[in-house]
């Protein structure tokens, strides 16, 4: 059985997650907050950052080097489907999310919601926390725009594009920085990935001292 | 034939170029400086990053995306090579130049001392470069630690891994952010790559108004 060392509010771990619910690979979850940098888990991942999965010897650090490893060696439900050219589109907008959405929007919100009140007891920078969600918001906008024009967002069908944007955009939207209203395209989209069975269990788990809003484990988004 | 978009010190576009040169791939340079915000550059990669490759039709944007897509299609010197188990390694070590090393030393080392010269026409802040040097030095241990234990960085062979360290550390490098005595088997490691054919055409471009540091390009680093 494969140890998946996270917290609930990673999303690069919940990228990884989903993708293993996607895939029907079973593991257990050892929660691991990488900023307390404990030495038994710079031992595992010199990086310092979550997920890291375990079985046996084997060692598995990165989220992008993870899916890759499961994407090679699981051929159920694949998640970088198509010829060459369809999975570098798909794997661009993993890209997109892992780096920009997280840099421009995840990141500051984890940084001013979530480690201030964890580790720096410090109050939220409300300027930061305001160019986040105005960012949040052309991003919404761009994920609309994808979803204008497929069916899903890396092409034709659900792929590591729509896990890794879903994990990103879950972390925000517990962080309470996501404002939906305006993104009927986004929205459904979303709705359609959180009643996904791989989805679920994560909407369940909450992270110490901070509570999500009331639309955020909610498939519809009101009932 | 492919074009390349990319700006001399673009450590991503190194990347990309030395996986090219590996694979005996051809392509045309072309300049883009990405701070400028080209519209026809963001519509091109609405991410505004370099390096994007243009051929007809298609168009691959971002580096890991690129460089998957010459594995896959290219079957000449494999870059990611072995298992599952190994290819994850490798891709850990990338996203480890790509992300940490480049944010902890690349990335300080291009805003202080190009960016702000070639755009914000401030001086650089020599704290920042500072700490980047140090920085620097605590991933040359690491490189150093890696060769000790390995033929190459990911493993027995060349790999992706090497090319990435590579081409972030030639770009600390030009920017005079690498100390490198005391690192001799890092050094040995460097020579070797930077005697490869697919590297040598880079060593000898220059990027506007910034001069590197006389060892720069020179193989042995003293001839």
């Amino acid at each position: 059985m494969w140890q998946l060392l996270q917290f609930p509010l990673c999303p690069f771990s919940r990228k990884v997650r989903l993708m293993l619910g996607e895939k029907g690979v079973g593991y257990e979850l050892v929660r691991e907050s990488p900023w307390l940098h404990r030495d038994e888990f710079i031992d595992l991942n010199p990086a310092g950052t979550t997920p890291v999965m375990v079985q046996g010897q084997l060692r598995l650090r990165d989220s992008w080097a993870i899916c890759e490893y499961f994407e090679e060696t699981i051929d159920r439900a694949p998640m970088i489907p198509g010829d060459a050219a369809a999975r570098a589109e798909i794997r661009r907008l993993v890209a997109w999310f892992d780096e920009k959405f997280f840099r421009e929007v995840v990141g500051p919100l984890m940084e001013e919601r979530m480690l201030k009140r964890l580790v720096h007891r410090a109050s939220p920078d409300a300027k930061i926390l305001r160019e986040a969600m105005k960012n949040a918001n052309g991003h919404l906008d761009y994920i609309d725009w994808l979803i204008d024009h497929r069916r899903w967002l890396g092409g034709p069908v659900l792929s590591l594009a729509d896990l890794a944007a879903a994990a990103h955009l879950s972390v925000a939207d517990y962080l309470g920085g996501i404002d939906w209203r305006g993104h009927e395209q986004t929205k459904q989209w979303y709705a359609g990935l959180k009643s996904r069975p791989s989805f679920r269990p994560m909407l369940s788990e909450r992270m110490e001292v901070i509570t999500p809003p009331p639309h955020y484990d909610k498939v519809d988004f009101w009932e």
